[in-house]
């Protein structure tokens, strides 16, 4: 396994007052002035509007190519839809947002940048996989508390059609899957970020480190995913010195069943409990009617049900501290093809009310 | 084309004075503690080391394989070596990196994570095409002027062999190459910054919009990135009150020969000469002696011009001010067969010594 736990805290005594402020453990920043999430929006495939979380989603396409020609292109419209209604409810124009961070699953990310070459956005584009939208608020937040920025945007994305496309089979081909494999949602999240506003806040970023722990079965990403999880969200809670029940949840990004119940392991096996854990992956379908096996994944998965059922409950007074973990596998199809394992990535982002 | 100027500037009245002081004009970051180049490195092919600049490297392998089985492997091979002279020029191990910033231009950025994943150091997975160098230490830079870390990394690649294979043909095929085609450096730049420390400094960051001219021709993606290259620079000299010639040198990424006039000709039009412009795709080959046709590209074609060439003639005070400005094209194969064109970006970061 891949998993090099360095003995030394690398928040050294070289760093002045004014980073110790900031930089706390070893790899979580606490914001000084935790942004606001001004606006957010969800967006998703007929599929998903079925499911528990159907009523979360402020669009749902009928259209599983959201009226364009390749599915491709119908990411890339549904991303464009997706920023549009988080900027109309922060009530914020595109020439309002300083840095717009994003991404996708397809190669060179042609989801994001098709979908957002309108806008005139100063962009940073990411790349975390299933965790891209984690990572993407995370910059998004640092920019803003770092005094770069008063409002920044994230968004991320996932097609169903295009991602069986591009990772395993033409959907024509009619592949079976195993059960530890899981549906890649079509679904979209996006958010706006402020330097002012009644939140929820973003108050800490703890930034995840690649963990590979051998898995080679790219159709059970969430064994291969669920270590890296663990590693990031030990270390927040190290980090910020909280018990894991401090958060009403803790929610990973798309580890699936499997994932899911492999994290719980390894926490037990450190004689913690992770009590209040719940899984994107999990939640986004139903597992007695929709056929999803493991559940759900995609870099659409976490951010629409973030920017759909969790930041609608926190402003409902549902839940007050939630920590979002999205994992991501860093795999591509080439890689398994030449027998490599899977290396895998979790970034968490706490937020408050 | 796409290419939407807002007539509102951005930087509104809602900011404070806080925000005032790094964010200046419409799209630039002014940082106010600029961090310092604590080391940086350079590594190449062969064909890169016969080159103009083949005594700037600081490895140069004679095996394209990088003493690996496959192509892919290669370049992660170069990856993990070169961050690793980077880290060891700054005389800092890995556990005092907080962030590391990387990516290059394989499907799911597979080159960078798995080179990188036994470094143990908080990541953050960024996809620019061949701008990514610029995106990596526009981010790195940020995160230690807003106070989030002391020292930062950041590692770009790309591989010819990898790179042919993945975006036009495998190489057994011999595939014919237009006057306007580029080819892709196998090469890599990696750079650590650090709070402290006697400069290079990155004073200013401009981040870029997406620009799509309309090109659709994938073998001249110097006409693409032309505009994308355009409009970041003309933004940083208006947000930043700065004369092109203030720099010592404007260089772009790789718009080979090809893209260079082009941008030229733009701010010629303008009633603008960019007189001390060069370009990395065209600075990396010989024209004469190597068969290149419009230059160099790739992801490590402007990190390993940068990380070695222009750094060290900053610190043999050849050159006081050089304002990088890395340009990607962001487009994918899918994408080319689909019948889109070319969306561009273009990055760009001011260096003083």
């Amino acid at each position: 396994m891949y998993f090099y736990r360095p003995t030394a805290n690398n928040n050294g005594k070289k760093r002045g007052d004014d980073m110790a402020l900031k930089h706390i453990g070893k790899q979580t920043a606490a914001l000084t002035s935790p942004p606001s999430f001004a606006g957010h929006a969800a967006v998703a495939g007929t599929k998903e509007s079925e499911g528990p979380l159907g009523d979360s989603f402020d669009f749902v396409s009928d259209d599983a190519l959201f009226g364009c020609d390749t599915w491709e292109q119908a990411e890339s419209a549904m991303v464009k839809k997706t920023l549009a209604i988080a900027l109309d409810k922060a009530r914020c124009a595109p020439s309002e947002i300083d840095y717009l961070f994003a991404g996708d699953l397809l190669d060179q990310c042609v989801g994001t940048t098709f979908g957002l070459r309108e806008t005139g956005i100063p962009f940073f584009g990411v790349y975390g996989a299933c965790s891209t939208m984690a990572e993407s608020l995370a910059l998004a937040a640092m920019l803003i508390d770092g005094g770069f920025a008063s409002r920044t945007a994230a968004v991320t994305s996932s097609h169903f059609c295009s991602a069986e496309r591009q990772f395993r089979m033409p959907l024509e081909y009619g592949g079976q899957r195993t059960p530890t494999a899981q549906w890649t949602a079509t679904a979209s999240g996006a958010a706006v970020l402020a330097d002012t506003g009644e939140g929820p806040y973003i108050t800490h970023v703890t930034a995840g480190r690649i963990v590979d722990a051998g898995i080679k079965d790219a159709a059970n990403m969430g064994a291969a995913m669920a270590p890296a999880a663990y590693d990031t969200l030990k270390t927040h809670f190290e980090d910020t010195g909280r018990d894991p029940d401090w958060y009403d949840l803790v929610v990973t990004g798309d580890l699936g069943a499997v994932g899911s119940e492999i994290l719980e392991d390894l926490f037990r096996q450190d004689g913690a409990a992770l009590s209040h854990h719940r899984d994107c992956g999990v939640m986004l379908y139903d597992p007695q009617q929709q056929d999803v096996h493991a559940g759900g994944s995609g870099a659409g998965c976490s951010a629409s049900v973030l920017c759909g059922h969790l930041l609608n409950g926190m402003r409902a007074g549902r839940w007050r501290r939630i920590l979002f973990a999205a994992t991501g596998a860093l795999l591509s199809p080439t890689t398994t093809l030449q027998g490599e394992s899977i290396p895998a990535i979790c970034c968490a982002v706490s937020i408050t009310v």
